[in-house]
């Protein structure tokens, strides 16, 4: 079947995104044949603007309008704590659940030999310059409690135990690291419950 | 939580898209960070003409890059079956499963009293003035076979009938109508078809 070279060219850019299939693809390239222009000229612009008009921040690598990041530059910010995500939706997530008031620090992804990531191609080193600051006393360890999230958080955890401590600042020991609670999700029901989350939810049990 | 207008706003350009809600859309905005300039480009531009460079058919309202489009014009197709379908869409699938030759005319949707689109909104009496050429023996009603596509399929027989015959030219008694098959889908399992699909697939019996 023949389709106008318009429609196969929006079709293919479409199914270079994540979890966009050929049927979905379609779907949405026709869909956008009904919409009016104005419409399709505003999500181009957006398209192009994005990353013109975003930056990574060079102390969190988090994005925003400026760098370094508006949370980075907060001082009302606890700025003992930093908490280190994989990606900056998870910085959306965090702030968004208002359980966080510290500074973030966006790995950029997790460790995945399969994948070839190794740590070079994260932030991973880029924070052990942030620990030498005197303030900082917690790194909590918030990756994704999968595989690859695990063995991300334990190789974090080696690195910062084993980074040479600057003349007369041993500070390493000094940094607590935590890794975020394991359990239930709020709603969930204890019987659909995998064996994995059950024993780390009794492990994680809290005084009541 | 505070986002960079970029963000924001690309996010809001693809939460307008169908299917698509808050979390897919930062889903895609945030991998979209990620990609080269030049695919973020090439992806606008691809939206942007989009509508300027197709068109729509003015004889069956499929869209091409000519009018009219390649399938009205191609004179080795059967000139004597009309198929009927929604959307653009479903004459790419047709075309794809290669079970059909003849013309086809889209009506843009179907009749939906709760979203208030009326045979006025489609093109429905479009497909009139095309009866009244002497080659055309076959209706194929190929709407889906939803309660929507099923009033449409109805609503076009009884105008199709009704319809006044130019002088001298009863064609519209002469024209055979049909609706497509109905049953079993290829690969599905009787046990777990719903009633109305056995039932159809009982009445839609043919002599093997």
């Amino acid at each position: 079947m023949h389709l106008p070279k318009a429609v196969q060219k929006l079709n293919e850019a479409f199914q270079r995104l994540p979890g966009i299939g050929p049927k979905s693809a379609a779907r949405l390239t026709f869909y956008l044949l009904n919409v009016p222009q104005v419409f399709l000229d505003e999500f181009a612009s957006a398209v192009t603007g994005l990353k013109k008009h975003t930056k990574t921040c060079s102390v969190c690598f988090n994005i925003d309008e400026t760098d370094p990041c508006s949370i980075c530059c907060d001082s009302a910010r606890d700025q003992s704590t930093i908490c280190i995500v994989e990606h900056p939706l998870d910085v959306v997530a965090i702030e968004k659940s208002g359980g966080f008031r510290g500074l973030y620090h966006v790995l950029g992804g997790v460790v995945n030999p399969l994948e070839n990531i190794g740590p070079d191609q994260l932030h991973i080193y880029d924070l052990l310059p942030r620990l030498e600051s005197a303030t900082i006393s917690e790194i909590i360890l918030a990756t994704n409690p999968t595989m690859e999230g695990e063995a991300t958080a334990m190789y974090i955890t080696r690195i910062i135990k084993n980074s040479q401590p600057k003349a007369g600042r041993p500070r390493a020991e000094n940094i607590k690291i935590t890794r975020i609670g394991r359990g239930l999700p709020t709603g969930a029901d204890l019987q659909y419950a995998d064996d994995l989350t059950l024993k780390r939810s009794l492990e994680g049990r809290r005084e009541y």
